[in-house]
């Protein structure tokens, strides 16, 4: 029995576009390599305890074991350690090879926030984002950062959040989308207050624990269902904040969902904007359609690319979406890395292309530089 | 503090096209015209203990209070009694004025399938089912209904469905889509196999009541995320019934979703095919893509219609699920009610339009009369 994946080369010549991959993962060839960004209490906490995730949801380790650490086979690198963990192999085999010129880190394995120890889950974001600055963002320029924040603490990931506000390698505040009350709740406004307040978005990254079964009819029985779950789980999440106010109370803030797919949103607006048109007094805090916050105020990452039969449902759910709000992403080194040069099935204009692959990402994490790059890429 | 629907009168003038309305609520105008069909063990019972519906989900006594029963203002019979409990009022309100030729329904309140007792929940729906054949589908003729099941006990479903098989008045078998475990697993193939044997297919009517939140990261705040989540339970339950392999080990299996939306299925299937193409070692069961299946085994009806924007995106939706997948409803008498004059925002060809509004009622669920009534129908 085997997983269909193939082991895709590296590709032979470099894109003619520079290209933004928004959700490159990154991690420890040894989780003791964040030891010495640890104070000594926690390295003895998590020695005797361990990191004691949250119970109840086993969604995190059932990767395919035909694809160790969930990666393609030909992602680990040559002098050992874990795929993703190499900065070296990292730039030959991917940010060389596919022209990467901005690449943004995703650190989630380990993502420390659903800890149930908030202390804990609060030392070790620190201590990952002291790490990723100081061995991934300071040695290559191309990549950037997001800071991983205790997210059921809204307090600690805000104090997080402050600690690094205005440092240029830190491009986005990063949390995962399965938690413990849907992200609308108030328990989680101070980061969103905290984002607003450093100008930079907030990314949820697909996947996660918060201690609920997968779907409101409890657990499913594969894996499968696991991977198509989450954009359910994403589906609920955007509702909440939206009819939470979020996008109301906090008119700056931009959300970037990563992972989750995106061919369900214009759907679920739909549905939103019919419903909320008839319900609108149980949510007088809202002042708009909840389709236009959504437009306003969340991009998406591409990577698990949809795959509509016919493929022009394809441009028409960007359409809705907007051209501007998509960003490119492979979610390399995993087994379902979306390939940049084979990830886009229909047609695009050059302008279109320039957006996708690159300009939306510039525009969204390096506004200073946005207009300066997209002469520098060389559009046709 | 006001609920936006207008109380619309009834059309004043009849449909030219005959027309299939696939939910229809009815009810007993009070609980107790219920308890001829029981027996004295389950009356006594009822008086002493209620109903006990699954506790931890509220889901069911959250419809807007300013609209009582969940129904349009102008739907409560002028003789007394609950909208949808009067036929007389029935027929001249809804059948006569919107020229209903078939009206399926769907009794949901009470369905007692989710009760934690299972010999109350099968002797409620044998009483059920009873008091509609007797009261409403036998007066009227263009009544038909649909067998409710005490779902979380397969087998006695599995022997309410053999106790009608082959009655021409009991059309599907009807269930609610909040079930205690995701409706693809085996503890609910007695059910499918049953309505195989009869020859019936199954209708799932969104809400209901398993106990478990209402999404995976638990409960939200508002009546409209109620709304709105219902229709990510049903993407995971239609997700869980193709990957558990329902249509492939029943193949005369037809699954109607009731009330449940439709925009969001393709969006689903693309990303099942995408996933499915890559994991299918996981569910060697499945010898085709899981939109194949839910092409040829899932019906949908159309309240709440979808109103995208801009509206050509309905008809993108509607060609991807199939022109002969689509059963108008009104949900009469509920609130969020959609006219059949008023529903459908886009063009469709004469054909089109006898196949949405009743056609493809006529072939799913009376099949002997379906030629006949094409050209009874009288389109243009």
């Amino acid at each position: 029995m085997t997983i269909d994946v193939s082991t895709r080369p590296a590709a032979a010549v470099s894109n003619r576009l520079g290209i933004a991959d928004c959700d490159i993962h990154h991690s420890p060839r040894d989780f003791k390599m964040l030891y010495p960004y640890l104070e000594q209490r926690w390295r003895e906490h998590l020695d005797l305890f361990g990191q004691r995730p949250r119970q109840g949801n086993a969604s995190g380790p059932q990767y395919p074991k035909s694809q160790p650490d969930a990666s393609r086979r030909d992602a680990w690198p040559p002098c050992g350690g874990r795929p993703g963990s190499d900065l070296d192999f990292m730039r030959s085999h991917h940010l060389d090879a596919n022209n990467i010129e901005l690449g943004v880190l995703a650190m989630i394995r380990p993502h420390p926030g659903g800890l149930q120890n908030l202390d804990l889950s609060a030392a070790l974001c620190r201590a990952i984002n002291d790490w990723q600055v100081a061995e991934w963002t300071a040695p290559e320029p191309r990549l950037k950062a997001s800071i991983v924040v205790p997210y059921e603490d809204a307090a600690a990931s805000a104090a997080e959040i402050d600690r690094w506000a205005g440092h240029p390698d830190m491009v986005q505040v990063l949390f995962l989308s399965r938690t413990v009350e849907p992200l609308g709740n108030r328990r989680y406004w101070p980061i969103y207050e905290a984002a607003c307040r450093a100008g930079i978005p907030v990314g949820i990254h697909a996947f996660g624990n918060g201690g609920q079964p997968t779907s409101s009819t409890g657990w499913h029985s594969h894996y499968i269902e696991d991977m198509i779950g989450h954009s359910q789980s994403c589906q609920s999440m955007v509702s909440s904040m939206v009819l939470e106010g979020i996008f109301a109370r906090f008119p700056e803030l931009r959300v970037v969902l990563i992972e989750a797919g995106f061919g369900w949103l214009p759907p679920l607006a739909w549905r939103l904007d019919r419903t909320w048109s008839r319900l609108r007094a149980e949510t007088p805090h809202l002042t708009r359609l909840p389709s236009e916050y959504i437009r306003d105020h969340i991009w998406l990452t591409t990577q698990p690319m949809e795959e509509p039969d016919p493929a022009e449902h394809l441009r028409h759910t960007m359409e809705w979406i907007g051209m501007d709000r998509l960003l490119f992403a492979t979610d390399y080194p995993h087994w379902d890395y979306d390939d940049p040069q084979a990830a886009l099935k229909i047609r695009l204009s050059a302008a279109e292309r320039e957006a996708f692959f690159i300009g939306n990402a510039r525009s969204l994490y390096m506004p200073q530089t946005a207009s300066a790059s997209v002469t520098a890429a060389g559009v046709a």
